[in-house]
């Protein structure tokens, strides 16, 4: 199976192409130009250099968010683009359960933390744990709490309920760091730099888990969860006094 | 500081650019074009997309050995050109050991593994040790076994002696793991596929690592570790008796 994936939900822009278990291309950028000036043109280099033939795709899988809303718009649009003109599905991929398959295996907590303004992070908390005895062993993304849009204070809480070691990750750590140091009373760590951005490589991963357990979706289906309203329409509302 | 890395020691192909604590680009390819056809292609589509000014890189990172010769060669010859060009001091990484900083701060013990021909794996048995007790907790890599040229059964004896589960990565998960099914007596796993091979995301960052150590060397003096004499040479010895 082929998995075709894209992740623009956040300050880095990432492409890549799984093949069964191989993962043949990553493309990852983090820099200012914006995603609608850079996606396009790094799938154009992957599928050069890995003489893909897009036809040969089975789906794609898509970071779907929560995350930045222009970045979401651009990611779900391209994939819905790809997936129309393919005629293939779209594997929608929870923005933070991606970002947690970043660090696959581990025995730590997984907490994914991205600002999102307002005084709030959109984050989770996520175990893997192990299937059976056998070996190898195979782990499955388990979530303690599932993605949500929160106060940073709220997800430090439910880390001190499980009195085990924390990984943060995403790019919410240097904004947070001082009130993690404040508020944590478990042991924890960051996720190194190689590790703690967003990925399109784990989102393609973690999309093949997704798809075996059915989770997929036309291309004509297919948007973004915002978990949020934008700011548009929350000053709509707030105008129209009903928030 | 601002690390250029490259990683071409084995089936993939791999640039990144790390600046500070921050990997603004990373771009890993694997397939089967030969890596001097893709290495600086993909460091020109890295240096156009992130605007790079390559006179404003601090030190060139290269997965230095073991690993395939003629990759190795690729690699280091381009770091060399670079380094010579730039004026700028090249960070060897031992290759073992910048696969196994893949899984910085794992709990498991790490065993990547390389397909080295004539019943040999490039090997090496790591452990991540925690810098004191504070948190954020720092980890370090440690090498339980350091990087070599031995036989399967021989890293698979290294592993059951340690009686911890051990996760396996690299080219030569697929070729040995009957072998590793049969001989170990320890629990394992392997790195998810986008974990799995070499990439020089953690090549970079373990560079950091090394820098700060004072591990770098000249450009001039810059050559890769093969570990084992290339088959040419093997052969002319072996003609002479000597082998």
């Amino acid at each position: 199976m082929k998995i075709l994936a894209i992740d623009s939900s956040g300050l880095t822009v990432s492409a890549a192409v799984l093949e069964d278990d191989l993962l043949t291309a990553e493309y990852t950028v983090n820099y200012k130009k914006t995603h609608s000036q850079t996606l396009m043109p790094m799938l154009d280099a992957i599928r050069d250099v890995t003489e893909l033939d897009l036809s040969t795709i089975d789906a794609i899988a898509v970071a779907a968010g929560p995350g930045s809303f222009t970045g979401l718009r651009i990611g779900s649009a391209t994939a819905k683009g790809l997936g129309l003109a393919l005629q293939r599905p779209i594997i929608p991929v929870p923005t933070i359960d991606g970002l947690a398959y970043q660090m696959y295996g581990t025995d730590k907590l997984v907490c994914p933390i991205l600002d999102a303004r307002r005084n709030q992070v959109y984050t989770g908390l996520y175990e893997f744990v192990r299937k059976g005895t056998d070996s190898p062993a195979v782990y499955t993304l388990h979530a303690l709490q599932a993605q949500c849009a929160a106060p940073i204070e709220e997800i430090v809480r439910s880390c001190n309920m499980h009195g085990r070691e924390v990984m943060f990750l995403g790019d919410g750590v240097p904004v947070f760091a001082e009130i993690l140091a404040s508020l944590l009373q478990v042991p924890y760590c960051f996720a190194p730099a190689h590790r703690r951005m967003q990925s399109a490589a784990a989102v393609a991963v973690y999309a093949g888990v997704l798809y075996r357990q059915g989770n997929y979706e036309s291309a004509r289906d297919h948007k973004p969860q915002y978990l949020r309203l934008s700011q548009a329409e929350r000053e709509r509302l707030e105008k129209e006094g009903e928030l």
